[in-house]
C-alpha cells in the first residue's frame, strides 16, 4: 500500500470538499435562516482536517497504484460521509447515526431519508442535502466509467475490447484526469438543462436548482415531503423523466452523442436500447395492472403514475408522485426488481445494471440452447461484438455475490427486528440506490433503529461501489503481500 | 421424437402403478373405512389407460435418446400426478385443483397440503398421501442420480469426471435399469430401517411405515395435523432426523458406503461433509437465537427445537415440531435460506443442492482473489479433483436460472393475491420442495386460491426436475429439428 499517496489524495479531497460548503453558508446568509455559522464551522474542521492530512506529504510524487485505488475508493465515499454530516449534526441536531445515513444516503446517490418535515427545513441544510446528492453523483461518474474499469470491476469493462483492465502497475491518475473533466463538463451540462426546464416548468430557482441535482444524479433527495407530487405538474413529471432517464444512461455514450451530435447512438447502444425496452415495456404493464385494478381513474391517469414510477425506480431516482400502498400487491414487487435490475453502467443509477442483466439473460438461453444442440457453441455478443467468456462468466459472480449480500442483508434487518416486508424494501431500497423502500421504510428510515440504518449505509456502500470494491477490503488476499 | 416409444413407456408405467392403489385397497377392507371401492375404481382406470396406450404399440423396439428423455421425465411426474389424484376426487371429493395439488405435492416429495384435519381422514387415504411420496422418492434418486447426469442436467454431473453427459445417441435404457435396481434396494433398506425404529420409538405399525415412507423420502406428509410434533417424543425426533438426513444425502454415496462397509465415506464426499457442517452450525445459530429471544425455557430445548427444525427444512422435508411464529423473525428467513441450499445432489432432497453452493461459494472467493492478484490462475476442487470450467460455470446458470423462476414466481402468487411474505413462503416451499411455508401458507395450503395452487403444482414440477429439464421443454430450440 501507497500510505503516503493515499493520506494526500484524502487531503486534497478534503480540502476542496471545504469549499462546498460555501454556496450552503451563502444561501443561509441570503434567507437568514442561521445556519450560516454552522456551514462555516463545518468547513473550517473539513479544511483543517485536508491541511493536516496533505501537508506532511504535500512532496509526495508517488502513484497510486491499483491496489491503492480500492481503498481509496471505498475512503472517498466513507470520509465524505463523514463531514458532509456535520451540518446535520450541529444544525439539525441529528445524532450521529442518522447524521452520517443522511450524508452517506446522498452521496452515494441512494436518497433515502431520516428526516420527516421537509417543508420546515433551514434552505440551507436543503440545499446541502441536494448538493451532496450532485456531488455524488459526479463522483461515481467518473468511478464508473474511468476508476472502476481500471481496477477490472464494474460493468463498464463489458465495453471494453480487452478482457482484463487490470494491469498491475498501471498508473491511475493521467487518464482518469482527462475522462474526468468530460464527464463532468456533461454532467454539468445536463443538470443546467434540467434546472432550466424547471423553471420554466413553473418552479422556483431554489426547487428547480434543488430536484435537478437530485434528478440528474437519480438521487431522489427532495425538498418537499410529497417528493415531485408536490408540484403536481404534467410538466414537471415529463422533464424529470426524461432527465431521470437521461441520468440513468452511460455518461459515455452521452459524450458520443455530444461528440458526434448524433442522438441516433442512443439506440446504437444495445444497452440504453435495451434499457429503454424495459422502461416502456414495465410502464405499460404497470400501467394496465392499476387500470384493471382501478387504483386510478381513467387508462391515461393510470399510464401516466405508472411510467413516473417506473422510471423513478428503474433509474433508482426514487422520486414519488403516489402512494403505493394502495397499487395491486404485484406491483411493488415488480418495482423492487426493476430497482434490482437498475440503470446503465457508467450511469449515476444503482442496482446490477442493465448491461449485466442482459448478458445473464443471453447466457441463460444459450445454456438452455446447449441442452438440446449440445454440438453447437454459441458466442455471447453485446451488439456487434463477441464478449469474451472470461467476461461473461464474471458477470455471473457479480450477480451472484449481488444476491448473497442482499439476502445476507435481508436476514440482518430482520434479525434487528424488521418484519420480511420491510427488510426487503430497505434492502432493496439501499443496496440498489433507490431510496424508498417497502413496509416500514416505504417513504424513509426515520423510524427503524440504528442496527437497521447502519446496515443500510453499508448496503449503500456496496451498491455505490459496485460489491467487489468494497468487500475485497474485508479479504484475506487483498492485504496479503 | 420417438413418439411411439413415449408412448409404450408411459403405457407401462401406468399399467404397474395400477398395482400401487393395491395396498390402499387392502387398508381400505381391513380398516373398513369404505374407500376400498375408489381405490379399486382408481386402479381400474389407471390399468385401463395403461393398456390402451401399451397396446398398439407393444411391439416397438426403438430406444429413446437423449431429447425424449426430457419429455419423457416431464410427463411421468405430470401423469402419476393426475392418476395419484383419482382416489382424493372421488374419496375426498377434493376439487380438481386440490386433488392434483395433493397428488403432485406428494409424487415431488414437497409434501405440501391443501387438506385440513388429517387426523380425522380415512386410513386408506393417509395411507395412500404416504405412500404416493415413498414412490416418488424412488423416482427421484433414479432421476436425479441415472437419469438427468445422461441429459446433461443435474448436480451428479458434477461428480463425473467428463464435463458433458450428453452424448447424442446414447441409449438410456440399460444403464438406467441396473443403477434403479442397487439405488432402490438402498432406499428399501433405509425405509425398512426407518419404520422398525419408529416402532421401537412407540409409533404403532400404521404410523411407523407412513412416517418411515415421508421421512426417508423427505417428504413430510404426516398423518396427523401436528405432524412429528404429534408425538412428543425425544425418541422420534431423533430417528426421524437421522433419517432426514440420510434421505438428504446423495444416494451413490450410500451405495459406496454400503459397497465397502465404511461408513467413514460419508465424511469423504466433500459434499456430504458440507451438509454435515452447515447443519450443525445452522442448529446452533438457530438454537442461540431461541435461547436468546427466550423462545423456549432453557438452552437444551432451544437447540433440540432448532436442531430438529433445521434438518427438517435443509433436507426439505418438512415435517414440524414447534410453531415458527414465535420464534424471532429472522429465523424463520435463515430457515428458508437453509431450503434454498437444500439437501445433495443425488439425494430425495430439493433445493439448488450443497454441491453448487460449495461451487458457488469457491467461485466468488475466487473472484475476490483474481482481483487482488490478476496473475494468479486457481483451479476449483470438489475434494481433490479439479472441477472442469464449464462444470463450473453451468453451475452459476443454475443458480441464476433458479432465482430468476424464484423471482417471477413470487410475483405471480402477489399478482394473485397473496401478501410479500406468504408469496416468499409458497414459492419457497414449493420450487425447494419443501412444504410448509410462511404466513398464509405458514402450515398448509388450504386457503389460497386456484391460481396460486397451480402456480405452486408448476413450481414443484420445476424443483423436482432441476429447473432446465422442465423449462428445455418450452423452448423453441428444444422443439426445432
Ligand atoms: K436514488
Ligand atoms: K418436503
Amino acid at each position: 500500500m501507497n500510505w503516503r499517496g493515499i493520506q494526500r489524495l484524502i487531503g486534497l479531497l478534503l480540502g476542496f470538499y471545504s469549499l462546498s460548503f460555501i454556496p450552503s453558508l451563502g444561501l443561509s446568509i441570503f434567507y437568514a435562516d442561521g445556519e450560516a455559522v454552522h456551514f462555516a464551522i463545518a468547513s473550517f474542521i473539513t479544511g483543517m482536517l485536508g491541511v493536516v492530512l496533505w501537508l506532511p506529504v504535500r512532496r509526495d510524487q508517488s502513484e497510486l497504484r491499483v491496489r491503492d485505488g480500492y481503498f481509496v475508493v471505498a475512503l472517498f465515499w466513507a470520509v465524505l460521509g463523514v463531514v458532509g454530516a456535520i451540518p446535520f449534526i450541529i444544525g439539525l441536531h441529528l445524532d450521529f447515526t442518522d447524521a452520517i445515513f443522511e450524508a452517506i444516503s446522498g452521496f452515494t446517490t441512494t436518497g433515502a431519508t431520516v428526516i420527516q418535515g421537509l417543508d420546515a427545513l433551514p434552505p440551507s441544510i436543503l440545499y446541502h442535502r441536494q448538493q451532496i446528492q450532485w456531488l455524488g453523483g459526479m463522483g461515481v461518474i467518473v468511478l464508473a466509467v474511468a476508476i472502476l474499469p481500471l481496477l477490472g470491476v464494474g460493468g463498464m469493462q463489458l465495453y471494453r475490447a480487452e478482457t482484463s483492465g487490470v494491469t498491475k502497475d498501471e498508473k491511475l491518475s493521467p487518464r482518469i484526469m482527462h475522462t474526468a473533466q468530460i464527464l463532468w463538463g456533461i454532467y454539468f451540462s445536463l443538470t443546467v438543462a434540467c434546472a432550466l426546464a424547471y423553471l420554466a416548468a413553473g418552479m422556483d430557482l431554489f426547487d428547480a436548482v434543488g430536484h435537478a441535482f437530485a434528478t440528474v444524479s437519480t438521487a431522489g433527495f427532495s425538498t418537499h415531503d410529497a417528493s415531485i407530487g408536490h408540484f403536481d405538474s404534467l410538466a414537471v413529471e415529463a422533464i424529470c423523466i426524461t432527465f431521470m432517464i437521461l441520468g440513468g444512461i452511460n455518461f459515455a455514450i452521452h459524450f458520443a452523442v455530444w461528440q458526434r451530435r448524433d442522438p441516433r447512438r442512443y439506440l446504437k447502444d444495445p444497452e440504453a436500447r435495451a434499457f429503454l425496452l424495459i422502461l416502456a415495456a414495465s410502464g405499460l404493464f404497470v400501467g394496465l395492472s392499476l387500470f384493471v385494478a382501478g387504483a386510478y381513474l381513467g387508462l391515461g391517469e393510470s399510464l401516466r403514475r405508472a411510467l413516473f414510477q417506473v422510471v423513478s425506480v428503474m433509474t433508482t431516482t426514487g422520486f414519488g408522485t403516489a402512494d403505493f400502498s394502495e397499487w395491486p400487491r404485484h406491483v411493488p414487487f415488480f418495482l423492487a426488481m426493476l430497482a434490482y435490475v437498475g440503470g446503465c453502467a457508467g450511469s449515476t443509477a444503482g442496482g446490477i445494471k442493465v448491461v449485466r442483466v442482459i448478458l445473464l439473460a443471453k447466457m441463460g438461453s444459450r445454456q438452455m440452447f446447449a441442452l438440446a444442440h449440445p454440438r453447437a457453441t454459441v458466442l455471447i455478443r453485446l451488439g456487434p461484438r463477441p464478449v469474451p467468456e472470461e467476461v461473461v462468466y464474471s458477470v455471473w459472480g457479480y450477480y451472484t455475490l449481488y444476491l448473497m449480500v442482499a439476502v445476507i442483508l435481508t436476514g440482518g434487518m430482520m434479525a434487528a427486528g424488521l418484519d420480511l416486508e420491510s427488510a426487503f424494501g430497505a434492502t432493496t431500497a439501499s443496496l440498489n440506490l433507490l431510496g424508498p423502500g417497502l413496509g416500514e421504510v416505504a417513504s424513509s428510515f426515520a423510524t427503524v433503529n440504528a442496527p437497521v440504518k447502519w446496515l443500510a449505509i453499508f448496503a449503500m456502500l456496496i451498491g455505490r461501489l459496485e460489491v467487489f470494491t468494497l468487500l475485497i477490503l474485508f479479504t484475506y488476499a487483498f492485504w496479503r503481500q
